[in-house]
């Protein structure tokens, strides 16, 4: 990271105020430095028109401490953000002379600029090509079309969860009557845009994260990660059942819930709740990404801003955080997809399988950087570290599985069995086998044994080319026979063809 | 690891054949790079006074394993042992020499050779300065005697697990008479010795290394670490009790243990408990290191090849790992131990918390290495993911809690509950406190709060030593009076002293 520029982002939201900080080597790589975050519920008022006096204060405060950090921070550049509260109070005005006062050089940004950033986001780090976006803030609503990982038109509609739990939701806990008026209102300003029925759905935002949070807790997922989540329609609709009656001082006292959200759940739950039934989705992609990544994707590529290929970059990002031994992995991967291609008649699988085993062998020894011994627990430990990219949650735990076994151990889906889908355990032992023969084939990490031939018969066997004898490779691949027979019904020999 | 030798160490034990690969920086830091592990059995036949065929021939082939290895992976140093079967059978010396046909230059170690590396191990990986050290291998087991970390004596005696399970417990599941003539010469021999009663026992090698993993499985043992585990005489009679009369074919499907082991396992335990009564020991010590360790020492330090402070190189050693901003690290470790000492009149706590808080204070950012994000539970994994020498697992596991709670959540044991003892608690809650005081006071990374004074009163006051007033780091301390309050009982404000 000795060439990465450092860049700043503030997001002046009419919920929250957020500043993050990242550092980035165009095209190459990026990663978050720090994060502060202000509940500074600047939308206050705004349902009357006005940022309140309260609000201000609290506004001034925080961009203060951002200021403070930034001054001593020093980043090579600095993007401050004002979204829907700046732009729809009479008074927004005074945020963003309060900024400029500070040092900051704030940018007004249009419904439309919000929804645009928020959809550049999704495309770069969700696995969909098409879908609606929502990016549910304090003060507005951004929903959005995108097709072909392109912005195709977005608008910002006045329906965040700060600006509906004061203008509908006064009472605590809400009253049905409110409730009602509500669904009401919410029906209206969607049914006035074009809104196509049947999209993937694609939620950004802390206020549906928080949401997402609450489901992923009553289900006990097993995965620590919240971008990419799928949470479905019937989930949605129990937490609005079991959630909605509840005071704030219960729904504060939820597990994972800040308390500033829990302030504006219910006006949240309610939303999401018509936003299903407009859209007809069958539940929501939850993105962790929105509009600051959008910035920070505009620095990092070149116009249009996207990723060829989001997934490769996800792996290669991480690989570049653990580097170890490139070319022994890249002869692994070499080995496994020699093993894959000639295994084909056995197996029977496409390139979905084929991609996963090549993306596991590329990642399988990152482990490593954090030791030797149990390497391959760490590896899947690091997997599983954060979001990647493109990836759904089956295809990441299918990875971070495929390195834990890379080594040893009966491959089992464990803990992730909820994640997995049909097959998938038999996928899981067989790209298993064949990651693991081709770490075996290449035990000395030298690169000696340098292709394998596949010869299907009774037994199934690898012939390996080296220049001479690869003892230890071969003893250690015959190792594998039981796994080998449990995954492919039939057993293994391994011989030196020289 | 630019300047890092790489050292193979060739173990050719009575039961198992092992290479270990290390690199390292003399007095400075060592990792382990990679293991090679053979059931040999080459005590096959011991009982009898010669090597059996067929585990020469197994011992010959591994050996073509290993040096095919190390010719592929080309260290600078191999350093190649043979113990008790070379040693004892009167045909030892046709491995010895088929060694040297392999390329390798063994070295036949003596009883007490053997018995110093053991020792030399343990003085530097275990928090212990008198010990009675125990390392049963296949063939023999060397029981030594170490004062002030230092070698007093070592005697190897033939009672290693596989030559006691082939002259003394032929039959599957033992017989109770078989069982009763190994104890009666357990017990003979180890009377021979002057054991002093009630040292702590410290036990060594493979052997004894499977009993403790099994004992930590039936208790769900929170760590998955096994040096410096405590294993205490009723779990020994537990297992015992529980193991002894089961058939291999049992044995072997107890979950965690090697097939080689589980044949010598009754062995194992009648030697353990039989020590167990002579030396009067409560319990043992497990060491995951031994005599390849041993041999690491003798090259990493000079003589005497002590760590001067294990506890220190463990730390110093896990940092290096993962460098993370060392002057904030310094800066955080400032301010903690002023917070610290200007609040002893509150905690009364001594030497022992004051170094637990500054060892958090200099690991609380390693996490960072794999992301922002969650970096504190990160931080806790990296703190918990290898042995520490000189820590005991209460300790190591209160510093990984430190570390996992320096950033945000209520400081609370969880799974490490069972590790901890009494008070530990609220130290845990206190120190974390701290730490995390110490941490939103730096919260920018860039030490301009100089210092701070701690001020008692009803409420505590913390004044800052900046050029100017630090906005951030006065915000983010003052958030954290709840914890504070809860923790010390009183209220918390944070000024700006100039």
């Amino acid at each position: 990271m000795v060439k990465a520029r450092r860049l700043a982002v503030l997001d002046l939201g009419s919920g929250t105020f957020r500043l993050v900080l990242y550092a980035y080597e165009p095209q190459r790589l990026y990663r978050l430095l720090d994060e502060l975050r202000e509940p500074v519920a600047l939308g206050e008022g705004l349902s009357r028109g006005v940022i309140a006096p309260g609000a201000l204060e609290r506004g001034g405060k925080a961009l203060r401490a951002f200021a403070s950090f930034l001054q001593a921070v020093g980043p090579d550049e600095v993007v401050t953000l004002a979204t829907s509260a700046v732009r729809d109070a009479e008074n927004g005005h005074l945020v963003f002379e309060e900024a400029q006062r500070t040092g900051l050089a704030p940018r007004l940004l249009s419904g439309e600029e919000e929804a645009r950033l928020g959809v550049l986001a999704v495309a770069n780090a969700l696995p969909l090509h098409e879908a609606l976006v929502v990016d549910q803030g304090g003060g507005s609503a951004q929903v959005s079309l995108m097709r072909e990982r392109r912005f195709v038109f977005g608008k910002a509609l006045p329906l965040g969860a700060l600006r509906l739990t004061e203008g509908f939701l006064p009472s605590d806990p809400p009253g049905k009557g409110e409730v009602k008026a509500l669904e009401k209102e919410v029906a209206r300003q969607l049914k006035a845009l074009p809104l196509e029925r049947g999209l993937p759905l694609v939620a950004l935002g802390g206020n549906l994260r928080a949401i997402a949070r609450l489901h992923q807790r009553r289900r006990s997922y097993p995965l620590d990660l919240l971008h990419g989540y799928y949470l479905p329609k019937e989930g949605v609709e129990a937490l609005y059942q079991d959630l909605l009656a509840l005071p704030w001082r219960a729904r504060a006292g939820l597990p994972g819930i800040q308390p500033d959200r829990a302030r504006t759940l219910p006006a949240t739950l309610v939303f999401l709740r018509v936003l299903l039934r407009e859209t007809g989705a069958m539940g929501l992609w939850v993105s962790g990404v929105g509009i600051r990544e959008g910035v920070l994707f505009t620095r990092l590529l070149p116009e249009p801003h996207l990723l060829q290929d989001p997934r490769a970059f996800a792996l290669e990002n991480l690989f570049l955080h653990y580097p170890f031994a490139e070319a022994h992995r890249e002869q692994v991967k070499a080995l496994a997809q020699a093993l894959f291609q000639g295994l084909v008649p056995l197996h029977g699988y496409g390139e979905e399988e084929g991609r996963l085993l090549l993306e596991a062998a590329h990642l399988h020894d990152i482990g490593m950087h954090i030791g030797y011994h149990e390497h391959h627990k760490h590896g899947a430990y690091l997997v599983l570290s954060g979001p990647l990219f493109g990836l759904t949650h089956r295809e990441q735990a299918l990875l971070a599985l495929l390195v834990r076994y890379h080594r040893r151990g009966n491959p089992d889906p464990g803990p992730f069995r909820s994640l997995l889908g049909r097959g998938d355990g038999k996928r899981l032992k067989r790209l298993a086998a064949l990651l693991r023969l081709a770490e075996m084939l290449e035990r000395t990490r030298s690169g000696r044994v340098e292709g394998v031939r596949v010869e299907l018969g009774e037994r199934v066997r690898l012939l390996l080319q080296a220049p001479e004898d690869p003892w230890v490779e071969r003893l250690e691949a015959e190792k594998q026979e039981g796994l080998f027979r449990e995954a492919f019904g039939v057993g293994l020999e391994v011989v030196w063809e020289g």
